[in-house]
């Protein structure tokens, strides 16, 4: 990262290396493959485009700030090559139709691709993004951000597909009806589109965004690679960076994946392996790795972050890319508070994702120095 | 029908009896049904608002007419009551997004309760709507309009539910593309919603709408009550005024009907009675009556009418209030012109629904003498 005259910050081909990683932890396996984000980022950066992060706190209260993302399974995402400027096509449709200009660009999920794809519409339009998210992991709906949680009404809001077409979901009733109109356009569309948000504000953004979310997934990564490089174990790097702990290793023994009304959903069941030997466990998926449970018994659910890595390499494994015999690692990492609240929990508790036999019981964050 | 100082024509009570009968009779099963249909005109009538046609020939080359209709499952707007000012949010919508005021009100198709949805929606604006349509029938897709054939671009289009969303299709970059999304859309809105099109001009509706057929139904209707009411025939009324024939009569002995990607499917099997016993039908159902065979070989396809009427009464039945058992009469009616040329049978053949082992044979149009 290389700061600018303005405040912003340049990012370089090692911040996005850094950031396919961080992305990839944070992702919980969802928001899409970072690696193909990365690619699509690279290419913006070399075609000479500047991507810029944004600090939360040089943000102007009255500043108008377009969040998006990509919608759609994660794994459509990463069989179709994207056309490129769909996330551009979002922006310039909604500024025409609110008739305002946009003065940033917002991250709706800082897990995955979803991290990359602000970057490549900044780079386009010109404009930072701001150093934030509202997720500060990834969830595989719409109305799961804080912004939503925390009061934004996201609507009028624009999707524009790989084809052109061009959809704007003018008024919602609710969050949750916008996810589902908008979850059933994407499906017609062919399963990966691109959706910007109503504008928030600089004051709400910074009130309600989980913060620096792009500079802390930055660093995760270089925590990672760094580890990789002086033959150290990066997955006590990372626990010791997000105050998590390491729950699982194993080997995936069956795996159940399907696409159903849009999302990638699934089971993966992992056989203990090392000190985790005679132990099974399980993964609930939808889009992302949403429930734990060691030997029946639930351990880690949403909003906490169930994390898989290869066990060899310590890099994150996205639910596409999990395979039968894979060896790996499980991770849980504690979420950020505003993913806590009562409010929050309605949203993105057990409950939410159709398991109201599971309470939350949040993991506690573990001092950097243990 | 009374005309009004301005040209257009009031109807009255009367006229929505006669135009249930004849929108169901040119509906060929589907277009929502009509009886439902006319008690929502009927109320907006007794409510003391105009529902005022508008000869075609009158319209301003230079007028904007906005098309609009129900769209969704037969099936569904029969149950579920309509909120009722779905389809001016639509036009109010669009409107806006626009920057225009509407002339006049479309009708997309004259079959079933879309021949009255524009009513309600021209009443509560205050606007006429011209009488004709985009298909002198009903079809169950966006795309198969006469407006969309000849070139009229549909979208932006807004669509409305009962319950407050408002979706704009804001670029199709095909006629297939907005009704795949839209109808996408209508089943996550619950089956039954309002789309108001973009606006058409009035000189390209004068040279490409299905004339007068507002003015045809409600003459068929007044003809089929008239045969009823002197114990005449009422099947030979209907195919004497349309140029029609009675192609079969029987009792239903399987009815196959279930609801797939927002449409009402089927097969339906009748055994012949009177002069047809000994053979069999069969009619394929798209939310419309499209296909009539005889003992196995196909006689009447789209875009010509299969039309099925209780036998007794003489009266039509929609594809949803068909039952086992019920004795029917089975006509053919020749389809208008502007249905008929190649461009129209790519949209609207029989290879558009499926079957491109048929090849359309129009039915001959009788003399009204015969």
């Amino acid at each position: 990262m290389r700061e600018l005259p303005d405040g912003t910050q340049a990012l370089d081909e090692s911040d996005l290396e850094a950031l396919e990683i961080g992305s990839g932890i944070l992702g919980t396996g969802g928001g899409g493959n970072p690696y193909i984000g990365k690619l699509r980022a690279r290419q913006v950066l070399r075609d000479g485009y500047d991507l810029r992060i944004q600090p939360l706190d040089t943000l102007a209260d009255e500043a108008s700030i377009v969040p998006l993302g990509g919608i759609g399974a994660p794994l459509v995402s990463f069989e179709r090559i994207k056309e490129g400027r769909e996330g551009l096509r979002c922006l310039r449709a909604l500024e025409q139709r609110l008739g305002f200009v946009a003065d940033a660009v917002g991250c709706e999920e800082i897990g995955g691709q979803n991290s990359m794809e602000p970057l490549v519409v900044g780079a386009l339009a010109g404009l930072p993004v701001v150093d934030g998210d509202g997720m500060g992991r990834a969830f595989p709906e719409m109305q799961m951000t804080t912004y939503a949680i925390y009061g934004h009404r996201s609507t009028p809001s624009v999707m524009c597909d790989p084809h052109g077409n061009i959809v704007i979901f003018d008024h919602a009733i609710t969050e949750k009806w916008h996810e589902l109109m908008a979850r059933a356009c994407v499906v017609a569309q062919g399963g990966a589109s691109v959706l910007a948000s109503a504008p928030m504000s600089g004051s709400f953004m910074k009130r309600y965004a989980i913060p620096h979310t792009y500079t802390q997934a930055i660093g995760l990564g270089r925590a990672v690679s760094e580890a990789r490089r002086v033959h150290a174990d990066p997955i006590k790097a990372i626990c010791t960076r997000e105050g998590g702990r390491h729950v699982f290793s194993g080997k995936i023994t069956d795996l159940q994946r399907h696409f159903k009304g849009g999302f990638n959903v699934g089971i993966a069941q992992i056989g203990g392996l090392d000190g985790f030997s005679g132990s099974t466990a399980e993964i609930v998926i939808q889009n992302e790795f949403l429930i734990f449970s060691r030997d029946g018994e639930m351990e880690v659910c949403v909003p906490d972050l169930v994390v898989v890595l290869d066990l060899d390499s310590g890099l994150p494994l996205t639910t596409e890319v999990m395979r039968f015999g894979q060896r790996v690692a499980i991770l849980a990492l504690p979420s950020h508070h505003l993913l806590r609240t009562a409010n929050a929990l309605e949203v993105i508790g057990p409950a939410a994702f159709g398991h109201p036999e599971f309470t939350f019981n949040p993991i506690p964050k573990r001092e950097a120095a243990e």
